[in-house]
């Protein structure tokens, strides 16, 4: 064999050990036996592990340079192997036994969280976040190099977007839109509460999502909406992306939104061109320009004025005796409810950004040395009351809500700036379109193909920060988040 | 590594290729989008070659005789060892090559199955069952020993069960239950015929579900019950028995029966020994047995007048509407209803045998060329209109009903000898049990209990013939099942 058909024979294995690691955790959240999902966990931790044993060898590593140095391949194929090896020349400055015990470690904090949801004691997560810390800061010390410290992690996370960008990101938010936020939530509620109490039947729910998915174009072709109780998407390669949702009688909207949300990352992992499939190129661009999809469908298209009223009379028409009481206007302020609550993923827009800023602030202090995983709760706590002026009542809805820093951290960053990109992108999509039309008449098929066009195609083939300016001819640009921000609760709130 | 570390080693690894194939291969038949089917089939077979590589090497085996020969194992150990050694000095036998070939041969004639369902077309089908005919052909050639031809394909899916004991197994059916059934099949219908247009709502017949479930000890700690078109079991370890049934409007009866079918092989799988779990002694002793219980549960109790007396009332309340013209008479007779209909997965236990008897002689002149694969329709019509007076109207619902023989033959005998163990094993039991009041108390737990202890938790550490003897201190004896027809039919038709 030749180097190429050497490496094409790698990547034949590869593939498959990934599919096999994907599908084995998909089962593992969706369908598989609760005495099982520890050995699945072993299973596709095994699979992720002979991968990361086969890539950060030299046999495969000297290989990749020797297909770049010695032959003549087709442009995609180059592209393909130079982003691996990039790729690859940082992870073997790790040593293997660290990023092993680093697969080790992520399994346990992950269980670990999940039990304490359960037992309220979050003695031996802490124990095992407070080891994450220091094996990620063991970590990242063999990666410093054009950054230090937790920015090597910001961009692992995003590319070049570092605690420079961020501040100065967060900064502006803070100055423009803290000040409205305070005001809102002083005001009263402007629905009738009582549709927070509503019990809405799970098979007229399972209607709306699968409505809500046709409208989409996602189908059982490419696509499944399964069950589990945090919603997730799991991109396995151009012709199945799965997601999940949840049911419970009370959430409604939360399930609707949650649709939205998770078939909005699947539209963009489907509209990749599929020549990336499966390769290191497929799958999004950057975690910040997949966040921007995903809130670009539930926010900005989802919750948007036009939208519902589109919805309106589908919802009415299902949900006949359980909305009867209840109006356009109790549909619309409700989910746009701009309020004090502590959990991130039920956050309106405005509050959004905040939830955020919290999270962001405590892991540059965990990365600087300012603070301890100890005092992870009562610096979140403190935080919470600055910006929404009331303090979770445990961990569970507070500091820990969240399952990501089970695996690590410097990824809620990319959220906030997920939700800026998908304005910047509403901004230049309505020179094109006529987007409130069309939400109007729930027609989102021009909305999905001029983001295919200038979004999704590229999958991971050019960088974020490349997508941006192609899509929208300039930088990232948090201008575009602020005013749509400001334009829309000012409406919304009378201010 | 010495030679027992060495298979430890390899067997973590084996362990792991079968926990992806068969996560893989539920997921494909369950949630796997459409598109991505394909790709499944090509990962999971990908696995199942891995593994076949693996142990069908020299390095394999000789360190497997190495252990045997030189070192001490424990019991267990050297059980596994030996039962392996025996199966791969058979497969060793056959050039890999074949083997290999035939992986993907049955792998297309899966799906060409599946596509001639939908088109009517079996013209690809048929093309690959005829390849597969002679691949098979070729492969026994290099297994013949004590057995020759047919035999061994019988042997491989029974041991040490031949044409022979068959031939004298089923003219002994034909003999005493023939000509029951040609007079049962002239009768009038015993119940409300409208039975069978009756809608039931989805819904209910999940809770039923539910409910057979806890009946019969079968929880989401352990197991799952998916949704697939055709029913079945998975077995993927000592802590994840899955099962699938089917939900129709008008199939309540089906799908109740269907899940205690499914249900009956998982708890067998689910009361092996866990010691054996994930190795060669894991499992089912064999495939009669597997059908044994599995039919235990569906027919032997689960159509016995007295389970249907424990579960009319549960009916009648859950289906309150649908059910409100219809008596325990329609019922219990609907369910054991007689009748000459073509399927052979809803036939009643009497027409049940001869379904086989049909699938079996054309078997058996597949491999004794004396038929050939284009002539099976011909052949399988002209034997249901000798059985049962009346003949399909397509392949469909004929002679390509079933998906078996597009992965091999010499299966569907084992369904018949399963159906006459249970009825044996029935005897036996109600020797220790008042069989007749547990189930009319819906009480199944004590049921389980005997055959867990009689049955389920040697697996397969000990022969299928072995388990027969040990549970009812004789040899398989036809004479229960046809004494158990005979009354239990004779009873509901007034013979």
């Amino acid at each position: 064999m030749n180097a190429l058909e050497k490496y094409n024979h790698t990547q034949e294995q590869l593939r498959n050990y990934r599919y096999a690691a994907n599908i084995i955790s998909f089962d593992e959240a969706t369908v598989c036996p609760k005495k099982d999902k520890r050995r699945s966990n072993e299973v596709s931790n095994y699979f992720s592990k002979l991968e990361l044993d086969i890539t950060s060898s030299d046999e495969y590593f000297y290989n990749l340079e020797k297909i770049l140095k010695t032959l003549n391949v087709d442009e995609i194929t180059k592209k393909k192997i130079e982003k691996e090896y990039k790729e690859l020349e940082k992870i073997r400055r790790i040593p293997k036994s660290l990023l092993f015990s680093e697969y080790d470690l992520i399994s346990e904090t992950t269980v670990s969280w999940e039990e304490a949801r359960e037992s309220l004691d979050y003695s031996i997560f802490e124990a095992n976040l407070s080891k994450l810390v220091n094996m990620e800061k063991e970590r990242l010390s063999y990666l410093e190099n054009k950054y230090k410290g937790y920015n090597v992690l910001l961009d692992e996370m995003e590319e070049d977007f570092t605690m420079e960008d961020y501040d100065k990101f967060f900064d502006l938010l803070e100055k423009e839109l803290k000040p409205i936020l305070n005001k809102i939530l002083s005001l009263p509620k402007k629905y009738n509460e009582k549709i927070k109490d509503i019990s809405f039947d799970i098979d007229k729910q399972k209607k709306l999502t699968k409505m809500i998915c046709d409208l989409m174009g996602y189908t059982n072709e490419v696509g499944v909406v399964a069950e589990t109780i945090h919603p997730f998407t799991n991109g396995i390669n151009a012709n199945d992306v799965r997601t999940t949702t949840r049911y419970e009688e009370k959430l409604l909207f939360s399930n609707l939104y949650s649709v939205m949300h998770e078939v909005g990352h699947a539209t963009y992992e489907l509209q990749v061109d599929p020549i990336y499939s499966e390769t290191s190129l497929g799958g999004g661009a950057s975690c910040a320009l997949h966040e921007s999809q995903s809130r670009f469908f539930e926010n900005v298209i989802g919750r948007s004025k036009e939208f519902v009223t589109y919805l309106y009379p589908i919802l009415k028409d299902l949900f006949k005796e359980e909305l009867k009481d209840y109006t356009f206007d109790d549909i619309y302020y409700y989910i746009n409810d701009v309020s004090n609550q502590f959990i991130r993923t039920e956050a309106d827009e405005l509050s959004y950004p905040f939830h955020i800023i919290i999270r962001y602030k405590i892991e540059k202090m965990l990365f600087d040395g300012t603070l301890e995983v100890k005092d992870i709760n009562n610096k979140f706590n403190e935080l919470f009351k600055e910006y929404f002026g009331v303090e979770p009542k445990n961990k569970k809805e507070g500091c820990f809500q969240d399952i990501h820093w089970s695996s690590g951290f410097g990824y809620f960053p990319t959220y906030a700036l997920g939700s800026a990109i998908a304005s910047q992108l509403l901004y230049y999509m309505k020179r094109d379109l006529d987007v409130d039309k069309l939400a109007k008449e729930g027609n989102l098929d021009p909305i999905r193909l001029w983001l295919k066009e200038h979004v999704h195609k590229y999958g991971a083939s050019i960088k974020n920060k490349e997508v941006i300016k192609k899509a929208t001819g300039e930088e990232f640009n948090p201008k575009y988040y602020i005013d749509y921000l400001k334009d829309k609760f000012e409406k919304i709130y009378n201010l």
